[in-house]
């Protein structure tokens, strides 16, 4: 099932004929960062991500943001298998003549975010190459050892969000869409995710399985059903998990709300599972904590995402919008032309239904 | 004295700004990976490299290299602080279309490289971008928390290296320079450096400061000389520490000995000093490990580094060396010309000297 994904099969491939460290104890697809025994007491997180294709593609504009999402990509990395961020390591690709004020914003962005999230940039590499690009790599410590997995749950869980959803995608498309940018130069919308370490650290005593969307809503759903081969059914209300500027956007726009949870750029937020007969206590933790979990939907023993719709409860295709992206990177315009595609065919599905 | 050097300049003003870990425990400049305490008797190694001039120039054109070389720049770093690797984070921006046969090639060199130093893959990243680009970031752990630093040596202290040296510029050489390559392309220089993890474990019992020779000789000596507000004395027989390959494509080519460690591409080999009252019991445990130190040179008050060359004793520009290539690439036309004008300046010198 993981193989339908383009991408899962990508990262098959690469690693086939790598043999793995007896330490390591996830397996390949099972977390948001590797983890790494030390001993009983103590196991080390770590992940990389390189900020590229958003830089290519125009996503990621300003340099700061550049910097502050080459640290924030990494650390929800982090937040998502519950580790303490150690710091991170930066290896810039920086074209010949790159503006030194523009360096200067790359470098805040980068500070900003460590400031953040109380981390540290622990060291890093310069060369010089065609394309800015920025490759972090964090560190991180699992307290006792305990971190959180993408595998785990079971039918009747509770699905929950840290936070709001959709405003990546709405940032990818106000950036991205001609169509779209001159409203947004007047009113843009500010991206800024911040890694939920706090929640992350929370989850590694409640959640049955967690996952961050830096792919998108959808596709983090797609991958956790594939991965647990069970499904999600979202609530009625789902829509109330929308951020308020998205709502406003897609009712301003005529964008069908959904669009917002397949766009495949992300809100850093960590989608979890929690039993059913703890959910209460996580609750009043989480909310003496100072954060209120955003309730989405609950597993089913189908493997499907489940979303009311139109009136009705449909199965969306999630293996067939990832994989509109595929491994060669966003076009925008081509993903969303695919995904209007989907929404017309599923709108005339239900009118058939109803005849 | 550091930012006589464009490059220690770049990376102070890179992180300008930036505040450092509490945990960390070595200064910036001060170590080849950066050290993590975790606790009295663990600290982590960490440390990260991108290839991508190396490609882009055309220095690493076999995609087996280009793997092993992103494993292998970053064990070097963890060999030259002592630690243990416990894996390599490995993120890959691969264009467009690239040839299957070719990604095949790169992740056995990738492979071949953490079996030959038995360690593994943890995880990585894949992104599309126009050039091929390998970052890999290595962790390892420095047993009871000790590891290898580039400052602390003393004036006497022996100045070793854990092999010969050279066949890094002389493959450099081999592969970039269009007069050469038609030699080298009927009898190729293997180019295969292998991390000294062995080696720098054993060091951390002995040696007084240490650094890999990951961008030449010179240029290391040069770094360790200004960290450390000392000098090194090569010793009269330096040219016995030259690969034997390097000895003879400097005598069938004309090219003066010298020049091979003055290249800025290295051959990832360990330099090192050792306290004169200890260099007897090291050298009988590195027999008995099974590798030869080889002397260099000593440890001088002088901030120089001095070698025997036409028959006088010089101290070499190791300064202006390094800025030749700057931070702005590899031009290696450029770099030779003008190592072959310092050549010849050094040699008038002498002349004068002797009138």
């Amino acid at each position: 099932m993981l193989n339908d994904i383009v991408e899962n099969r990508l990262i098959a491939s690469l690693v086939e004929g790598f043999r793995r460290s007896p330490l390591q104890a996830n397996g390949l697809h099972q977390t948001d960062a590797e983890i790494v025994r030390l001993n009983d007491l103590c196991s080390i997180a770590i992940t990389t991500d390189s900020i590229a294709e958003e830089v290519a593609v125009g996503l990621y504009a300003d340099p700061w943001l550049i910097g502050w999402m080459a640290v924030m990509a990494n650390l929800s990395d982090l937040a998502a298998v519950g580790a303490q961020p150690l710091g991170i390591l930066i290896s810039e690709i920086l074209p010949p003549g790159y503006p030194s004020e523009s360096l200067r914003r790359l470098q805040q962005g980068i500070c900003d975010a460590c400031e953040a999230c109380k981390t540290f940039v622990l060291g890093g590499d310069t060369n010089a190459g065609k394309q800015l690009m920025i490759t972090g790599t964090a560190i991180g410590v699992c307290g006792g050892g305990r971190f959180l997995s993408r595998t785990g749950c079971h039918p009747g869980d509770f699905l929950y969000s840290t936070g709001n959803l959709g405003i990546g995608s709405a940032f990818a498309l106000s950036v991205l869409l001609p169509g779209c940018v001159e409203q947004f130069e007047r009113d843009p919308i500010e991206y800024r995710p911040k890694a939920r370490i706090r929640e992350g650290k929370l989850l590694t005593s409640f959640a049955s399985s967690c996952m961050d969307t830096s792919d998108g809503v959808l596709a983090t759903l797609d991958q956790l059903m594939r991965l647990n081969c069970l499904g999600f059914e979202l609530t009625p209300e789902w829509t109330d998990v929308l951020d308020p500027r998205v709502s406003q956007i897609a009712s301003e726009r005529g964008i069908p709300d959904w669009l917002f949870l397949a766009g495949q750029h992300g809100e850093f937020e960590l989608l979890f599972t929690v039993p059913e007969n703890i959910a209460a206590r996580f609750r009043e933790r989480a909310l003496a904590d100072g954060w209120e979990p955003r309730l989405l939907g609950r597993v089913i023993t189908e493997p499907e995402v489940r979303i009311s719709l139109y009136g009705d409860r449909v199965a969306i295709d999630t293996g067939r919008i990832r994989n509109i992206a595929g491994t060669a990177g966003v076009d925008p315009g081509r993903q969303l032309v695919e995904l209007f595609a989907m929404d017309e065919e599923m709108r005339g599905a239900l009118v058939e239904d109803c005849r």
